[in-house]
């Protein structure tokens, strides 16, 4: 019996983050884990109220006011559920998590990564995933998906100009390549299931099916 | 014609700081200078929804996700609403500041005093206030006027238990004590209108009335 891992699922809109989390979990509840699905910012009442502030286009939150509040609703999200989950034993499988805060304010807002990460020591005792997959996906097929969502994607994060998500994307990058044992950046072109086989056969080691 | 300085009042529930602070915005107006007159946590429409946040009782906001919260608050507000007020060269009197993030979260919630400043430099670039006001009355006479608002104090941090409030107001002092320079402070005792005497007396030296 394994003990429960913290898996976090990275990249920008439209990679298909939502769908390659629950077809992870999926598997994993198949192999008769406990698992906790969730995803930021929100996952508790208290962060979820936060996001509501945080897309909200009446309101123009600058990049301090919003590494803040992201910081805000991530803490009560460890502290309420991650946390606990990982207590029990259980994993977790999450969409998004501190590097999206690192990839958008310090990426997209030019802002500092090293402050962002103070602010999640700060809030959340800078719990780090076990795993992080950055899922990548030429720039076209993405913007197929996103078209296809049907304005879906304009909140007030999803509409910033081109250069800030090409900031975004250009930041995940560098984590990646700093940080290769946290990291495996998934190609994330081509079916929902080929994708999902991508991730699997890099879960093996965590799963303890081998290489 | 001085340029305008940033007045903070603080200071435990109850001690009279909204009430001091109308009476010192009409003093200062009646002498023809410009005041912007605001509050925290608070200011601004995004602070405001901020502060909706704090105060709602469905929350249970730990000291981190607090201390997360006012300083986005407070990052909002300097940004849109103190920070250009002292740019035009108007004067600032805000019922709460940082020093309440330090007395509250610091004191109250046992946190550290290094991590709510910590906060405030990432938030608003350490904005501190060129004087504070802060305001001390004796525990009884606090409790009748807290009792005569009828409920009104009933919010999610003023109705936290006594302990907690002893240690915002020792919290103060010490900070009071630590930095002689800007704070001063005010007995709340009596009639406003006597309080009001006491805080223009302190006030002199900055409206170029002399000691």
């Amino acid at each position: 019996m394994t003990s429960g891992r913290f898996i976090t699922l990275e990249g920008g809109e439209g990679v298909g983050k939502s769908t390659q989390a629950r077809m992870l979990v999926d598997a994993l509840r198949g192999r008769g884990l406990g698992v906790v699905q969730t995803r930021e910012p929100g996952g508790t009442p208290g962060a979820e109220a936060i996001r509501d502030l945080l897309l909200d286009k009446r309101f123009d939150w600058d990049t301090r006011a919003e590494a803040l509040l992201f910081a805000a609703a991530r803490s009560d999200h460890v502290r309420n559920l991650i946390g606990p989950a990982l207590d029990r034993g259980d994993w977790v499988v999450c969409d998004r998590f501190i590097d999206s805060s690192r990839a958008y304010q310090a990426g997209g807002g030019e802002w500092s990564d090293d402050a962002v990460l103070s602010l999640h020591t700060l809030g959340s005792h800078a719990l780090m995933p076990d795993v992080t997959f950055l899922l990548q996906a030429p720039t076209d097929e993405i913007a197929e998906r996103l078209h296809a969502r049907d304005g879906e994607n304009s909140d007030r994060i999803g509409g910033k100009a081109a250069a800030y998500h090409a900031r975004v994307a250009e930041h995940f990058r560098k984590m990646a390549q700093t940080d290769p044992e946290r990291f495996v950046i998934i190609d994330a072109s081509g079916t929902p299931g080929e994708v999902h086989d991508r991730i699997m056969r890099a879960m093996a080691p965590f799963t303890g099916e081998g290489g």
